[in-house]
């Protein structure tokens, strides 16, 4: 397979999974988004899953270039630029993408293919984090502290943010959660000198591959996409309602 | 429907979802589980979704009773037991009733009906531990903070650890996890004179009414059980590599 072929299958993968979602997907609906027939998607790959499987590798390996924008700037930034990234919902992918991801994690345990392309990706998100960590303690730009149990409990809170914003629709969710991780580097990762960055010297750069995919609002499909983007509607109003 | 009857398709409902999960459970495997059959099931509800979110219901139902046994300790007796409880892997539901559990929270984004569901779940998680923080600062037992943000904080480092615990299949996930909470209440909640008890007076009571379903490590059931368990035995092995 060219390199291009390639990267037409994954960009109508991403596109396809995140309209249709990892449940209503099928060979079909991807082909359709290529100029490939489904036989010759099966001719590349043994069933959708299989797809799925290199997908999550796809994107891993963009992650690793993408990760080493941050390299030679100082703990503090790299730090800054990880969390802002997390959080960043704005220009980050959207609803279609996340739910889709959080499908992908939750069939996990019953596909160990699943399980473990996302292991990698995860160690890859979790070493960026222990090297970042590591460094500012090694600098002094943050107190010594156990990177491991840091890491963990930053990575599960960043997580959980995203799962429960995501699923409940709720952005004052992350928005809450965002404003106590920042609280929590500053008294127990920074030390008493550093300053956490509000304009950060480097921003973690997107997916360039993806860059023309847009969020899942432009996604042109059906109707499991009226259903989310419903949702989504219903929410703006709900999450101010609830904003404490 | 009598409760006796109600009682049954719930536990059959859950024995089914933490033995098959979500996308492969049938109403025909929950009917199995009781003396019904899947036509008299439909009598009570219009589908398998219907059903599920019934459930949730349920499930949430059983909470509000259990988290009562918290009221009248001191709130770091309640936080305590609120922790171990969400974190005690050892006694609580096993890998199937989570993986289940987070299967249904991926749909919720395209089922409104378990969106709104596992909001009031949610909600009801959140609402005890507001007011375990809300009573801190009054008593004086906690320092000055904003319960809502801590309590987004705390709860999305609780979800993302079990996530990441059981999609990865990394128990020291939550064990890091576990550490970094007790640092952070420790440190950023817990006022200079009120010590984090080591063995809290009160413990989180277990849901009676699943009491005698046990761990998934007893389902009954056939494959999608088989492959979770080997997932999970693998992992013994490779979490013990993983420690840091």
């Amino acid at each position: 397979m060219t390199d291009d072929a390639r990267d037409a299958i994954m960009q109508a993968t991403y596109e396809a999974l995140c309209a249709e979602g990892y449940s209503d997907l099928t060979a079909q609906r991807i082909a359709d988004r290529t100029e490939m027939s489904k036989g010759s998607l099966f001719y590349h790959y043994d069933s959708v899953d299989d797809l799925l499987a290199s997908f999550i590798e796809y994107l891993l390996a963009g992650y690793g270039h993408r990760a080493e924008a941050l390299d030679g700037f100082p703990p503090e930034e790299r730090l800054a630029a990880y969390v802002e990234w997390w959080f960043d919902i704005s220009t980050a992918e959207g609803t279609g993408h996340h739910t889709a991801m959080l499908e992908l994690r939750a069939q996990a345990p019953y596909n160990e293919l699943f399980q473990e392309k996302l292991r990698e990706s995860d160690e890859a998100l979790r070493d960026t984090l222990v090297d970042i960590l590591t460094t500012g303690i090694e600098t002094g730009a943050f107190v010594d502290h156990d990177p491991s149990t840091a890491a963990d409990f930053l990575l599960g809170a960043f997580v959980g943010a995203r799962v429960r914003h995501f699923t409940l629709g709720r952005a004052t969710y992350s928005e809450h959660a965002y404003v106590a991780t920042r609280e929590y580097i500053e008294t127990e990762i920074l030390a008493p000198e550093t300053t956490y960055p509000d304009e950060p010297a480097v921003t973690f750069p997107p997916d360039e591959r993806f860059a023309d995919t847009g969020d899942e609002q432009d996604a042109p499909d059906g109707a499991g996409q009226d259903d989310r983007t419903e949702a989504a509607t219903a929410d703006a109003a709900s999450e101010h309602e609830d904003a404490e």
